[in-house]
């Protein structure tokens, strides 16, 4: 099975591909970042990571996708703009894979560490260890798409009927 | 020219259409809402709006799009829905209409009433009247898209590259 995993931002979409094997082990296959250019104007922008996440899907043809929830930080007008890429990122996604999974950032932390508040470093960390590798997956924002992939597949049993909004 | 505005949301989405002529005077060509189950799931309802969208455009053919920025109310969660409803309206419209253009809810109750303090009433009554229509259009998601669509055309000076985030 094949996961697709997301880190939603306008600036930086951050994204990872793992598979799971029958016996539940993942390994990764590629991760990386979706970028738009500062100096590109808002509505270009989202056409731009519109048009990566359908690049990613054709590519990997994942069977399930999995997206982190939005944690609604102090500033309103950044946090309108990731919730506003946000939304194309599972409007396009939806579009070619239906099975698509929301974790919020206690569940991805939850399901990675045991623990609802572990720090960053940790969840990066536990990313590095469940998936084999040397160091830390790099951006942050590909790691953070990797956890978010790793979620699904430790708590796959939430069907899609359920985990949606 | 044709003129095609928006009021986000991502259970209605106001739509309006009209029509400036050489002289700058407005006629209304059809105004409605897309509307989305609230049974169905989030991500679904975002492909429900995203194909209103595009059909939108390809029956009126707009040369211009005019888009109410959000206004952040109090409901956070609520807040964050609208939010990506908007990036998908954006996305989609921008696909295929690269006039697009955000205006915010002061920009339009200035544009309309000449008061960034009207209350909704009275952007309403002056869309009607502008119009020549009998009646507030209904619902007032209609209405709203309608004044975004006049506020273009009463600021057709701001072109696209300075418009846009």
């Amino acid at each position: 099975m094949i996961i697709l995993g997301f880190d939603p931002g306008y600036a930086i979409v951050g994204w990872g591909v793992i598979e799971k094997d029958s016996r539940g082990k993942c390994k990764i296959i590629d991760y990386g970042a979706i970028t738009t250019p500062k100096e590109m104007k808002f509505p270009y922008r989202l056409e731009v990571i519109a048009d990566g996440v359908n690049a990613l899907i054709d590519k990997f043809k994942p069977d399930a996708i999995s997206v982190e929830e939005l944690f609604f930080n102090t500033n309103i007008t950044t946090g309108i703009m990731v919730a506003e890429a946000r939304g194309v990122i599972i409007q396009n996604a939806i579009k070619k894979v239906k099975a698509l999974y929301e974790y919020t950032p206690l569940q991805i932390k939850q399901a990675l560490t045991g623990n609802g508040r572990a720090v960053k470093h940790q969840v990066q960390y536990m990313t590095m260890m469940m998936l084999g590798l040397k160091s830390i997956p790099k951006p942050d924002d590909a790691a953070d798409a990797l956890a978010a992939a790793l979620t699904h597949a430790q708590t796959n049993t939430r069907l899609v009927d359920t985990s949606m909004r």
